[in-house]
C-alpha cells in the first residue's frame, strides 16, 4: 500500500474534478455524479481520496480476499478479481490459494479469455471464467466476487426469489437471478457444477444480467460492483439479506419488501464506504498472522497439481 | 479515560447524596431514586462511583460504538449518541466512520437541530437526525443507540409484536412500536429508507413515544436509555429477546410473555452494570488494534464525500 | 493455582485409595465407585490427579466463570458457585461482577442461610439463593451454575419438554423440570422475577428435585454437579442440545430420544473431564486480558449500588 | 513438521512419476490418477508435494485435531486418526486429551485390533475400535475423522436423509447411513451409547459400507479419506451441507439435489488441497497458544481414570 497516493482537498469542485483525473471516479462508481455533487455541496470536510491506479486496485484486491474470510463470506473457497485499470480488457486474481492466505505475491494477470498472461509459475483458479465473462459483457463492472456463503445456497436451490428486506441490501431489487448449471445446453462438453470454460462462464454472465448478484445453485453466489469494495459489501449484504429472510419465513406474515423508490438511497457508488476501513483492518492484520504461520513450517503442504481443479 | 474523577463512598447515604451533588443520577438514570436507596440500605460494600461528567459522557459513547461492534449488534454501521451534560440541548456522536474505529478525536457536536457544532472539517452521520429529534422530545433520555442488527429485522417487516421472553429484556412491556419510513406523509420530501432530515427524525421519535426502543422497518432499530450503558444493553436485549422468539416461534405452543409485575425488576436504572466493564474492557482492547492497525497503512483509502450519504 | 497440590500415581489400587482419602472422590463424583474401579483395572497409564482442597475448588470457581463467558453460556451476567469442602454448609461465589472479569480478589463465602461471611466490602449477587438452597437440599451437589443461555429459553417458556437427543445430553433422562416464578405462592413478598430470596430459593431448589438442570421459565437454567467441570459440562450440553432440539423440530418427523440405558454411560462423573483443560486453558487466557485491560483505566466505571440489584 | 521432505517440480510427467515413486499417490488419494495426469498436462507452474511419509502423516494427524476445534467440528471432544504409511494394519490417534490440545507426545499407535502398542502410560480412546474397524474393511481409508457437531444429529435422530445441496458435498451422493447403536444385536454386551469394543466397530464399519460418511444416531459422524485433509473436509462439508438443508427446509419448496453426474468434479482427492493450509495455519497457531497455557499452570487438573471412559 505504500505506492499508493493519496491526496487532500477541501474545495469540493476541485475535489470532484480532481477525482475524474485521477480516476477515482471509476474506482468509486459514481454514475450519479451530478447527484454526488449537489449533495457534496451540501457537506463540509476534508475528504482523503484515494486515486485509481493498478496497484491500489491489487491492493484492495488483496484485502478483499482476507475480509471475505474474516467475514465468512468463505470458509477459505471463494475467489474476488478486479479489473486492470491499464487494460481494462485483462483483470488480476489470486492464483489457487485459501483467501485468508493471499499476499501480493500471488496475484496473477488474466487475459480477455482468461488465459493467464502471468506469472508463469503460477496457478490460475479453474473457475477464472466467472470473472473474465462478467468483465466481457458488463464495462461498468470493476470487481468481482465469489463465494459459497451457506445461508445464501438455499435460495438457489429451491429458486425461493431472494427479495430486498434490509435497507443496505436495496441493490436487490434489480434481483438476484439463479445460474444453474445443469440448464446449461452449450457447456462445452463439461461436466461437473464448476464454471471452467468460457461456455459456462458466458451462461453465468448471462443469467447476471443487469443485477448486482448472480445466486448459482447448489454452489454459492457472485458479486460485481464498480469497486472492489462495492462487491464485497454486496456479497456480505446479500448474506445479511439471506439471514433475515430466513428467519423472517420463520416468523410467518407476508414481508414488506423494500422498493424501488426506497431501493435507490443505496444503489451503486454508495455501499461499502463506512464498512472497509474496519473491515480491511481487522482482516489484514489476522491474515498477517497466517501468512506468517503458514510460512514458519518453511514449505506448506501442497497437493499435486492433479488435485488442484477447483 | 485519564481526565475523569471517582470517589469512593462506604455511608449509602452520603453516597446518594453525592450522586445526586455531582450528578451521578442522571449518568446512571435513577428514576425510582427511593426504592433503590431502600435497596442500598439493605447492601453493604463500597462502591465506586463515576460522576457524570462531560468528558465521561464522551468515552462512554467511545466504548459504545467498540462494543456495538464486538457484540456483533453493528457489522460496521450504525451510531450510537449521547446527550451533552452541560449544554442539554446538543448531544455528541462519532462523525461518519465505522463504530469500531471511533476515537476520542472523531467526536462531533450537534445542537438542538442537529446542525454540527464543530468541529469543522468532520463529517456527520446523514441520520443525526434519529438522534436529535429523541433528545428533543425525550428529556429523560440521555443516549440513543441506532444499529441494523439482522434478527431484530423480520419483526420490523412482518409486524409480528416483539414481546419479552427474557428477564433482561423486560423493557419490552412498553412495547416496541415499528416505524416505517414509507407511512410517514410529511417527510419533507426525502426518498429512500434513511432518516435523514428533521421531519423524518421527528416522525421517529414520535413512533417510539415512551417506549425503550423502536424498530425501523427494513432497517434496524433504535433504543434509549438514561446512559450509554442503559441504551447498549438494550439494544443488546432486544437482539437476545429476538433470537428467543424466533427460536420459541420454531417450537410452537404459546409461549408466556413477561407481564408488568414481572418487567419490574427490569426496568430504567438497573440494566447494564455488570455487563459494561466486561463488554468494554474486550471492546476497546480490541479496537484499539483495529485503530492501531488502520492507522499503519499511512492514510486510509476514503472515498470521495458523495460516496458518504449514509 | 500455584498453591494446588497434585501427585501421580500408576497403581490404581493405590490410586482411588489416594482419592478416597484426599477427597478427590468428592471432587469429581464418583457415585459409581465399583464400577470405576472395575474399568481402571483395564486401562493403564499414569493418571494426574487433583486433590480436593478448599483452594482447588476456589481456583475451578474462577476458571468456570471464565469459561462460562468464552463458550457463550453467559452474556456477561451468570454466576457459579462450589460448596465448601472445609466447611460443606458453606458455598462460595464471586461478588457480583461480570463472569470473564472474575479473579481470586472476587470470591465471597456465604453461609447456610446464603449470608455472606466475608469479605465485608463485597457486594454478594441477589440470587445467591439459588445456589444456597440447592446446596442446602443436595447434599450430593459440589457445584452449581446458572446462566441465561439464550437457546434454552425457548423451552421454559413453551412448556416444551427438554429431551436428551444427543449422548452428551444423557443427564437429561432424568428430566430438566421448569420452574416459573410466577407459580410460586410463597415468595416472601418479593416482584419481579429473581430467585433473590430464601423462599424463591427454595421452591427453584424444590422443582430442581433430583435433576441435574432445572430451567427456568423466562430466565435461563440451573445446573448442578459433583463438580464445577460437571456442572459447567451440563450446562454446555443443555444449550448444545437445546440446539439441536430446535433444529430437529425444522426437520420435522418423530426423533428418537436417547434412553436409559443409553444414557448410563454418561451419568454423573463422567463427564467434562477431556473438555474442561482446553475450554480452562483458552478462556483463562482471555481472562487474563479482560482484566488487564480493565484494570488499565484505573478505576473502572462502576453504577451506584442501588443498580446492582441482579 | 521439520522432519519432512518436499521437492519442487515442473515437469509434469516427472512430477506424477515422482509421486508414484514417494507415494505422495497414497497421501493425496487420486483414484483418477490418468484424469489427473491429463488435467496435470493443461496446467503449469510448479507445485510443491509432500512426500507421504510416517511423519508426515503423524504432523497432518496433529493438525487435523486443531482445525477440529477451531473449526467448531468438535467443542474439545471428538478424535481423528491416520493408518500407518509403514505398517498399513495399525493406525495412529492422539490419546484421550481434547482435540485443541493435542501435541507430538500425545500420539498412540494401535494395532489392527485397536490395541494399544504403546507408549505404555498413555490413556487411548475408548472409542478407537470406530477407526480400527474402518480401517480393517476400507483400504481405501487412510484417515478417519469422529465428531459431534450438532448440525449434524438432528438427520441421524430423524432418519430424514442427508442429501447433498452444495458442490463441495458431492461426496454425499453415495449416501450418509445411520448407524444406531440401539439396533446392533451383536453388541458384546456393550451398554450406552458409545462404540467402545470390536462388535460395535464393526457394526458401525458396516453401516458405512462404501460411503463418505457414517451418521451416529444421537451421537455424531465419522467421516473417511484418502488423507487426513480429505476426511476433514468432508466432516467440514457434511456439517455446511447440514447447515443448508436445514434452511432450505425452513424456505420450503423442493430442492435440486447434485446428482452423480455433477458430484462427479468433487470425488475422492480433490477436495481439501485449497483450505487446509489456511485452516492448519490458523489452527496450529492457536492451539500452540493453547497448550502453552495449559502447561503453564504446571500440572493441570485430571479427573481419575475411572472418569476417562470417553
Amino acid at each position: 500500500l505504500k505506492s499508493s497516493l493519496f491526496f487532500n482537498i477541501s474545495d469540493r469542485r476541485r475535489f470532484l474534478t480532481g477525482m475524474a483525473a485521477t480516476g477515482a471516479v471509476a474506482l468509486f462508481g459514481l454514475p450519479e455524479l451530478g447527484k454526488g455533487a449537489a449533495f457534496a455541496q451540501e457537506a463540509g470536510g476534508e475528504p482523503v481520496v484515494v486515486p485509481d491506479t493498478e496497484e491500489q486496485r491489487i491492493a484492495d484486491l488483496i484485502s478483499c480476499n482476507h475480509v471475505m474470510f474474516d467475514l465468512g463470506l468463505a470458509d477459505a473457497m471463494g475467489h474476488p478479481s478486479v479489473r486492470s485499470k491499464n487494460n481494462p480488457s485483462h483483470y488480476y486474481m489470486a492464483q489457487s490459494i485459501a483467501t485468508g492466505l493471499v499476499s501480493r505475491d500471488d496475484i496473477v494477470e488474466l487475459d480477455e479469455n482468461s488465459k493467464k498472461v502471468g506469472p508463469a509459475h503460477m496457478r490460475e483458479h479453474g473457475e477464472r471464467f466467472i470473472h473474465g465473462e462478467i468483465y466481457r459483457v458488463r464495462p461498468d463492472v470493476q470487481a468481482v466476487v465469489h463465494c459459497h456463503t451457506p445461508e445464501v445456497i438455499p435460495f438457489g436451490v429451491t429458486g425461493t426469489p431472494m427479495r430486498p428486506l434490509l435497507h443496505m441490501a436495496g441493490f436487490l431489487v434489480d434481483g438476484a437471478p439463479v445460474f444453474d448449471v445443469r440448464e446449461v445446453k452449450d457447456n462445452g462438453g463439461h461436466d461437473g457444477m464448476l464454471v471452467e470454460n468460457t461456455e459456462l462462464g458466458r451462461a453465468c454472465a448471462q443469467k447476471l444480467g443487469k443485477s448486482a448478484v448472480v445466486l448459482m445453485r447448489g454452489h454459492g453466489m457472485s458479486t460485481v460492483g464498480a469497486t472492489v469494495q462495492q462487491a464485497t459489501a454486496r456479497a456480505w449484504y446479500t448474506y445479511v439479506n439471506a439471514v433475515i429472510a430466513l428467519d423472517t419465513q420463520r416468523l410467518g406474515g407476508k414481508p414488506i419488501i423494500i422498493n424501488e423508490a426506497e431501493a435507490l438511497g443505496r444503489r451503486p457508488g454508495r455501499l461499502p464506504e463506512r464498512n472497509w476501513p474496519l473491515w480491511k483492518a481487522r482482516a489484514d492484520a489476522r491474515s498477517a498472522r497466517y501468512i506468517e504461520e503458514y510460512k514458519k513450517t518453511g514449505v506448506v503442504p501442497m497437493p499435486p497439481r492433479s488435485s488442484l481443479r477447483e
